[in-house]
């Protein structure tokens, strides 16, 4: 469903050329100051124009539509809406006859006979992140200023060392192609005791908003997969104070689905865009054979640039309903 | 919270020395064929006993209390419950005080006030897992015969070869320490379409679950974090048929969060279990002061191997939720 | 919460003098037709205008931001809008020190710290349901055409002969006041077995609902409070027909929560408006005593006339949840 | 579905000639002192024996099997439990065949295909409520004892006068006949400001809990259907305190679906007992003719009389819910 969150409910809408993509938010306390000019940040941290990024610019305007007055939230919805611009629909009839590989073109029409919005991929654009980011924006206010969040991306291709990253998407846009990459998301200042056991333990509620994050293809806290190949007594951290902190983190700040006062630590791995512009051999349900398929269009190389705040932001979102929750 | 589903809705309680615990499933639909033996093969897979698993055995005597007239499933909620046996409380004083390293003990009696269970870690006892894995074989009847699961253990500490795991255990073992493992999981013949985006996406709603599983850090799916390090043309799954095979299946399964007819593969990263004999530093809340703790008890040096097919429940209560709201 | 159902989850938005209001509404499924005009008839029942309604008069056209192509649903969020005109903003300082009797005025202050839009009442304006009557439309649609409605107004004032309503009307705008009234809506067509004991029971969704909807104060179904003067051989109806139709129908249509087939019969008591021009005596906040109100503005007389759309179409919105349900 | 709440969650589950019937709360504060002895007096008040109820009698001594240690609940989930004793199965296959009227024989089997448990009316029988009126006595230790309950019979019959009311139910005994009533609950202290429009008012949740018991028909607040009746200079009431008391109480504590500290009135119609013992003439499905039926067994002639406790305890259910989430 397009809705999420018991306490801190946000709702998304929107397809990528239709009229607009919005966001309208339930549950958010009233009396929190905040006005449009505050989402710039990190709706630019999401826009498109970087080395790597997509060409098409749009405004990303937020307009908030309700739950605002005099400067405050109300305490009813708040909805924000970003108008679509800079649209070219062209022809899509493309897309159905031949869908793009490991897109969501395919499943879409099957899942709804052929009633899918295909125009720049519709509801599964990644331009419905908009209000995703919108949403981590009040829920970072609801969170506080003691709560800070420090987004990096660690790895790009098979890179760690951060100088390189340019070089190597230039390579991949040189060779038409796209190249993946790992976001890790580190937040300070988080309250003891968030998550609520059995089902909505902290990193369930947190893993399922990352993986509604186009793209996303794996989750991990702390250490992560490592964990697995690892003791217990290089695994565990020790309490080393009457707050709770640890020698270690290994964790990543739960444990027992419930946050333990350390950072929180997470890493979303992002696959590269499957948009790319080298051929491809993949099946023409027209034809009912596998035949070259070439993608045109503007296409990020790099989607993992512009999927950080996003990430970001899943985060910020799911730490909010925890803690209205609390 | 302690329910998850919103048509198949699975609910549980209990704690590892109280009376009992249980599961409530409802949204089951009527008529399916059902009886205690039926649970008998997956709860034999998470009972202890194998090497590397706690000697502590129980009889996990599935008793369906509610739900079931003649045989079969009578579209109320199906009740199953465990008596808990075989407990030695003893004395837990000194967990309160002297929490263990990476456990939930301290974040709990935060959470709760001190009012938590702390009897042999009470309501985050592995022994709720019973009722997910009860829950799992009900929805793998809901699922039909024509899905098949195959759960394997992927790795054990950094081993990946199979044969060497009783071996890396027991090193383990005798130095009275624990190991961390990857579950696999593969699902074969499941639907094309299930998945809601954008907050419920198949992969949303899998990790979900998993990561409520206690001791699981990590989820992956199809190459998972490696798409992180590869190129698009290397990653993008080509459509080779017209009911949407693919000739690889990097994406495991699912793209744009829906199912597309190919295999599902899911990975979990289970942490060595925090339980272990040797001596550890940790902070004592009495004393004001990091000291020597020492566990005594039995534990399961690795449980990644009674994990696997908790894990394996977890992700067809997931799909069983999705099958029923398509 | 300001999101309602399951499957069919109608989210709704928007303060009497802010920009919009709008709704969007989830789980539609693809492949409806659907175009703005067909919105028309049910928006036009709801619209002031008519003897006993309020002179403000605006477009409440509906614009369709996402979720319809080519004239079809898509099964992404159909959102529809309103943009708020002709709205005197004025001074509503006076409502907050002096809150109008039987409003909401001093509760919404209450509870939302004074933060709420109190212009026109805000989010608790009756404008919010034309939302509602939207997302009714879009549920008669999955209804289908042999799911019939019949409302109508049964009382007003203490008179059941509809001839005299506009009198009765008439006689109370004369003295300054308002004056309540009865809704009763009668379904035919709905299947047999709609309704999910035990919690959501086809009485419960949809009194649910139709408590939602302003000045609504009583609920009930087939006799209703009837039933309490009866014996069981009165009230019981009896079975005539292998499709399960009943000689009587005391029911309304609905037995043991779910329906049976006959004709849904469902009654909602409207209150009068608590707007009234004739002064009042009231607590005002500010001096400390009880003092004399005189509300100014436009107000409808008898706002049962204008809320009967607004029932059926909540009664409409449950039904379709239960439907797509079962 | 058998689940309500999204904060005070409780599950029931269970069938009159089954195992068990019972409830899981969760959501229920840590901390909390509870014993099985504070179930009495409300299990007392809804158990059968008084004049016009029926003969059968049963223990109703609730087990606490999880969430509760050392006297206190632990904030997990809290699970009771209810053993059926004194069942008489029999034949049931009378029913299925020739459904008694204006019960959910015949719709039940609609619903699920003949395979719901006949026995007792299965999942349908007012034995189900014991698992209400337990969550309501947790309910109300959560509301505190600044909140009191009142709650009575105001109409048997037709009658309103109590002393009455013996001999209406002994002349519909007699008559091997039913009857039904209306209760009111009046409850005091409530806090200012519960209730979450638009979808949750304080009305809508009550109001949603009331209609899952069986037998209600009606609910309506304060004045309820009479507003219909009234004008608004009669209906309004007017604030006379700093505090919010109001000069007269015709909303019932709940305006704009949100309470205003005023004591909550709230009716519910209870229809008479479809099980009656004289002659009715009904459908018999195998025959395929009108024929008549006569109901054997124990039935209670007015279901009010233990209605009246489940009444009150679905309200508590529905305030708590409404506390716990402001």
């Amino acid at each position: 469903m397009n809705s999420w969150g018991d306490i801190f409910r946000v709702t998304i809408w929107g397809e990528s050329h239709g009229a607009q993509v919005g966001v309208s938010i339930d549950g958010v306390p009233a009396g929190i100051a905040l006005c449009e000019e505050e989402f710039t940040a990190d709706l630019d941290r999401r826009r498109a124009g970087a080395a790597g990024t997509t060409p098409r610019k749009e405004g990303d305007v937020p307009h908030i539509v309700s739950g605002l007055y005099n400067g405050h939230t109300t305490g009813s919805p708040l909805t924000i809406e970003f108008v679509n611009e800079n649209t070219r629909s062209g022809d899509y009839k493309n897309l159905i006859s031949h869908p793009r590989p490991s897109h969501a073109d395919w499943v879409a029409q099957k899942k709804w006979n052929g009633y899918n919005d295909p125009r720049g991929g519709g509801h599964f654009s990644g331009r419905i992140t908009l209000g995703l980011v919108a949403a981590g924006v009040v829920a970072k206010k609801i969170l506080g200023q003691s709560v800070e969040f420090s987004t990096e991306i660690t790895e790009i291709g098979s890179e760690r060392n951060k100088e390189k990253f340019a070089e190597i998407i230039e390579q991949a846009r040189m060779a038409q192609d796209s190249v993946g990459g790992v976001v890790e998301c580190r937040v300070k200042g988080v309250d003891v005791g968030l998550g609520e056991p059995f089902f909505d333990s902290a990193e369930s509620l947190i893993a399922h908003l990352l993986f509604s994050v186009p793209a996303v293809k794996g989750v991990e806290f702390g250490d992560g997969f490592e964990v697995a190949r690892k003791r217990g007594s290089q695994n565990n951290d020790c309490i080393i104070s009457a707050e709770g902190q640890t020698a270690t983190n290994h964790a990543g700040g739960i444990v027992g689905g419930i946050t333990n006062g350390n950072e929180i630590v997470v890493r979303a791995a992002v696959k590269p865009t499957p948009s790319i512009s080298c051929e491809q051999q993949t099946y023409n349900f027209e034809s009912g054979s596998v035949e070259p398929l070439v993608i045109k269009g503007r296409h990020d190389v790099c989607i993992t640039l512009r999927a950080a705040v996003v990430i970001e932001s899943a985060i910020a979102i799911a730490l909010a309903e925890l803690k209205l929750r609390a």
